[in-house]
């Protein structure tokens, strides 16, 4: 804190003063200092409110961009079939707890009951501090921390309601208790198309063909990979290493980076038999066309029979694709491992070719979305669009259109009172053909006035004064290059059309 | 509870066997009840999960419509200049307690803090149970209660990015521990304008065409009422009655339904003396067009100053409004007292001319936005539109365009593996072509097929058999007529321009 605030300063200088005349005890100095202190605090608290970390407030122009970002993704889902439902912020925490693993359960917000929240808690419970135990007896909602089993949740309470196979999406904010780090926050959108109630393939092509199009739309060169988990066990059934795939997968994916020597000695790091690895080989150096990934696969997994199931998958999936002249990068990537004890057939995951980041786009397939809920045989395939990233990516390449900030077109300088009636009638008109415009509310200096449009990069401004009024036109100054010019309002229309 | 579930069943038999053979003492067959008890819940939180009272759901079809009433709004305050913004879910208690009386404190959700949640709370304190105080020492966040209070704090936060007068709008849910009832949720969507920084008149009236035209859009027929609180604190001054001005206002409001003796009876039982009802008679009588009301209040109200002003500022308002020929018919309304607490200059209200419901949007001019936060001389004016009343009106009225389901337009009916290719090229054109499609992902009965299209209010089936696919053509049926028409893919396309 600096003492550059007057008020501050004055009751600096006071304390200072009351410490000169009163110091006696050690007691007193204390006492004025942690006086001293608690008004810094209050001044600050007065006059710096913050808001919780690892949250942000968006301003206007974030809002439009974000808007641009989920309008797009929106219209595409409605293109593809896709209808949109939300669900409560709050969720009952039995619905929430034990979805997430035991860290996950840590990472719940979870709501004080209203009223007397002690009342569940026994007096010995309260002086345990058992924090887990308490929080149960103290709380019994959650803020929701994914949009997944939220949907699992609604998909078992309104099963009489929905007709299956259902494709919904949902863009709303999770939230997590995550220590707030760059990139990390604590309240984020996600972004999720599910087709549920349907084991067909046809969905995995279409989610594939739907994030063509939705990254075509913005502009974004992307590779859209996939993996599927069929393989993944089909390779470690040949090895006889079924817990090791990650391990693998994580090894192969550093072949370019450090080489064969070095991936190979990775995995004898990680315990995995000299014959595991020479089985391997082929499956490290996987590489050319995805139809010769596919073929290299099928001889080496020949006698897995669950590999084999992922190769038929993922050959039907290419064969679409390369019929639909995607204008993404489709390729088959075995490193692909993210969310593998969630995922059972395909995995997808998309990149940005243009921008170092990671995935921007990620999926699969899943069995059973809603068994913890009572309501077996529900699978689904799905996939989550991550918004924060998208923003991040369209920002570098500076890529958002220029109508999608959805600024005001036009401001009208406010001369004062008799010229306002003429402006707002130039406004009605100019509104009725849809074109976004605004009268400065007073007549404030003329820098003001334009410094404001500025501010809010509206580009054109609006002159009427008396001429003008008279001659039943509009002076309209272009604010990127200063050209004015008179104009009828009809000629003024036309300018925006 | 039923015995309709056969593990349930089974369970109570396995139950009730025990029962017979262990029955003992009084604790043993206690015991046995509280499991088979526990066991039962257990099956039904297995069986029904379910979402905190007071929270929704919103299906697909509610969703569309959400959608359609929000983005009807939105574009309204687009071209009048308003931009959005989004604060986060999570306050700081700090910036939320105390800013909604005693009774909004108590209705604040707030969130336990993560991690040791106890450790502010000495053992004295939690022994205590006072709810109150631990309440602050177990939680430092809340979910916001309204829009506005984040709206200052974000205000005071950014003021040195905000270009003055800055125009925002927010929509998003807030939260409140109130009892759910009809149509009151624990989780709702407020949507609100503002303008702040500015005390010009211009604001109220810029407010007011916006009102218009969003309801123009609409198709709701409404009354725009409008008050002023001077006016109100002038004819307080003039009987002198200064703190009985909603006591007033609510007699005067039963007017129509209750007559002029009892109207004045009702006063006198509030004890307003005889003279301040001699007094008020003019006003209570008050009727005519908004000039001849105006014309009244300006003699009964000729010595108070702040009267004045208020008919001062209503006379400005009026003006404009009748120049704008508002779609909306326009009401002066004295008994309009909303936020009387909160409000210093013009009032609104909006009803629905066609359906007996509440105000569907309200709001005012405001003093010091930003005070409590440290920064003083904020004034603004603002209103905020009720999103779930205008989706029951919208109902009621059966005014949702037919388009703003956005459902999808046409589905492809899945004969088989054969079939697929070609109806993957053909979905493929018409989405180039803007055109809402699906294709079903699996060859299932053709009923099944049917059943969803007809669930999804789908308008139309194409059908792409052996001899469409000869043809090069599709069959394709209209689902509200059954009419049936081969086409070829451009008159297809042609169907939906």
């Amino acid at each position: 804190m600096t003492l550059s605030d007057p008020d501050l300063r004055n009751s600096f200088f006071v304390t200072h003063k009351k410490f000169q005349d009163n110091i006696r005890t050690n007691r007193d100095i204390s006492k004025i200092f942690i006086n001293f202190a608690r008004k810094i605090k209050t001044n600050e608290t007065m006059a710096k409110p913050s808001i919780p970390k690892g949250t942000r407030d968006f301003s206007p122009v974030e809002m439009a961009k974000r808007n641009y970002i989920f309008n797009t993704i929106r219209e595409v889902f409605h293109l593809f079939g896709f209808q949109q439902i939300e669900t409560p912020a709050m969720e009952n925490l039995s619905t929430l707890m034990g979805k997430y693993g035991e860290e996950g359960d840590k990472l719940l917000f979870k709501i004080l009951n209203s009223g007397d929240f002690l009342s569940e808690a026994t007096d010995e419970e309260l002086a345990s501090r058992n924090t887990l135990k308490l929080a149960s007896k103290l709380c019994e909602k959650g803020l929701r921390y994914d949009l997944t089993v939220p949907f699992a949740r609604f998909v078992v309470m309104h099963r009489n309601e929905i007709s299956f196979p259902f494709k919904r999406y949902q863009i709303q904010p999770v939230w997590r208790a995550d220590r707030p780090q760059k990139g990390r926050y604590r309240e984020f959108y996600q972004c999720d198309a599910d087709v549920v109630g349907s084991d067909s393939l046809l969905n995995e092509v279409e989610l594939i063909l739907m994030t063509d199009e939705v990254f075509h739309r913005f502009g974004i060169r992307t590779c859209i990979k996939v993996n599927n988990r069929k393989i993944l066990s089909g390779i470690a059934e040949i090895i006889g290493e079924p817990d090791k795939i990650v391990d693998i997968t994580v090894a192969i994916d550093k072949l370019d980076k450090i080489g064969l020597e070095k991936v190979n000695e990775e995995l004898r790091e990680k315990n995995i038999s000299e014959k595991a690895i020479a089985l391997l080989q082929p499956i490290i150096l996987l590489q050319g066309t995805n139809r010769e990934k596919l073929q290299t696969l099928q001889s080496v997994l020949a006698s897995s029979e669950i590999g084999m199931k992922g190769i038929e998958e993922l050959t039907y999936i290419l064969d679409k694709v390369e019929n639909a002249n995607l204008r993404a990068t489709f390729e088959i990537d075995l490193t692909l491992a993210r969310g593998l004890n969630y995922y059972t057939g395909a995995i997808f995951e998309v990149k940005a070719l243009d921008v170092q980041i990671g995935s921007i786009t990620g999926g699969g397939r899943y069995d059973n979305l809603t068994g913890v809920f009572g309501m077996p045989g529900v699978s689904g395939v799905g996939i989550s669009y991550g918004a924060d990233r998208i923003f991040d990516v369209l920002n570098q390449l500076d890529l958002y259109p220029k109508d999608s900030l959805q600024t005001t077109q036009i401001l009208f300088v406010n001369f004062g009172k008799t010229e306002e009636e003429y402006c707002i009638a130039c406004a009605r008109q100019l509104r009725k053909e849809g074109i976004r415009t605004e009268i400065y509310p007073e007549a404030s200096k003329m820098k003001k006035q334009m410094g404001y449009a500025d501010g809010k990069q509206i580009p054109y401004v609006a002159l009427a004064g008396e001429n003008e009024i008279a001659a039943g036109k509009i002076t309209v100054k272009n604010m990127s290059n200063g050209e004015q010019k008179l104009l009828s309002i009809d000629e003024l229309i036309a300018l925006f059309k």
